[in-house]
């Protein structure tokens, strides 16, 4: 078998087929990454396939080599984003060092953070696009709304522990709060972006948890 | 002086080149409505000069005849829709047959009944063109945010009459109350968008009208 150079760079007993698949693994995963980053900022439409591919490395014209359309690609983006969001989410509401509720506070005061890192640019990817892709595209639309319920649910699932713990009223429907939580956190997303400041997020925070959960 | 066609569809005695003006004005009027509804519906990058000129009968090419520049024509799809928006605004919450939290909720119906209209495709200009153009441009992103404070102004005057009629709280502070709701109302439409449903228009007014105000 024909030894590449690439291949000396890994384990030289792996078969070159197997590395070169890893690779477009790798690189279509970094392609995914950079469309995360730069939607999240510019959208889905403005994000330019010639820069994607210029931001990572790839020659031009090989992006058919990794998606068959930049459809594939924008459901690829979204997946990701929808992905490392729930986890991140996860890992915050689950912390059991911290009450239910403390949890979901910590949730956002990580977000604003992380609002304040990328100077208020980025916001929600699934905000963005949902305001740019959903009068368009009922497969975009339908994507991202499923986004928005899985992270949704999770959020219930700690109200109710908060619900067992006896931090809030068993009165309350906890995935009607859930939904409330997750309506306004977007709209504090934009507002923060707006206003270049976390002033919204924490407005909308702090009567949240004081008047609707209080 | 030279009479033409047009002139003698209106005024015969006005000269032609006030005609002329007037229609140059009432052109620009009508440019300026279908890029607030296309705008709308697919946000500015999206709203291409040539699909306007057509939409409204103009020649190709003409487009700089009435704008400088598109930016110049996104400024002016902005204030158009930023005056008709509060001029319904303030409609509604100066309706005296109504108490001053029966406008706002009124107020709340009445864009339910406008997102439906539109079959949920429309959403809010402001929303739109803020989670598209924030972060990509200062001037549009402050303009943007200047006319979402003047909503939200108008909101907390009809929240302080609701004050001293006392229908809420005097301990509350109105320019919270009704920035709180400004949040949330955009990321109501929002979602209203993504689920094609007034459901979480109501689920947030009906939390905000029992909890935030009650």
């Amino acid at each position: 078998m024909h030894k590449t150079t690439d291949a000396t760079m890994t384990n030289p007993s792996q078969p070159a087929s197997s590395v070169r698949a890893e690779r477009k693994i790798a690189t279509r995963e970094a392609l995914i990454r950079c469309g995360v980053a730069l939607c999240t900022e510019r959208g889905f439409h403005m994000t330019g396939i010639e820069e994607v591919l210029k931001r990572v490395g790839v020659p031009k014209g090989s992006f058919y080599h990794f998606f068959s359309t930049k459809r594939e690609f924008g459901e690829a983006v979204i997946d990701n984003y929808s992905d490392y969001f729930f986890r991140k989410l996860d890992r915050v509401l689950s912390d059991e060092s911290q009450s239910p509720i403390e949890r979901l506070r910590s949730f956002t005061l990580e977000a604003r953070e992380g609002m304040h890192k990328y100077q208020y640019r980025r916001g929600c990817l699934v905000g963005n696009l949902g305001q740019e892709l959903s009068g368009l595209d009922d497969e975009f639309r339908t994507r991202l709304e499923s986004v928005l319920l899985s992270w949704q649910m999770r959020t219930a699932q700690c109200l109710v522990e908060a619900q067992d713990a006896g931090e809030i009223s068993k009165e309350s429907d906890a995935a009607e709060l859930a939904e409330f939580f997750w309506i306004g956190w977007e709209g504090a997303i934009l507002r923060a972006k707006l206003s270049r400041s976390s002033a919204p997020m924490e407005l909308f925070a702090n009567m949240f948890f004081k008047k609707i959960l209080g």
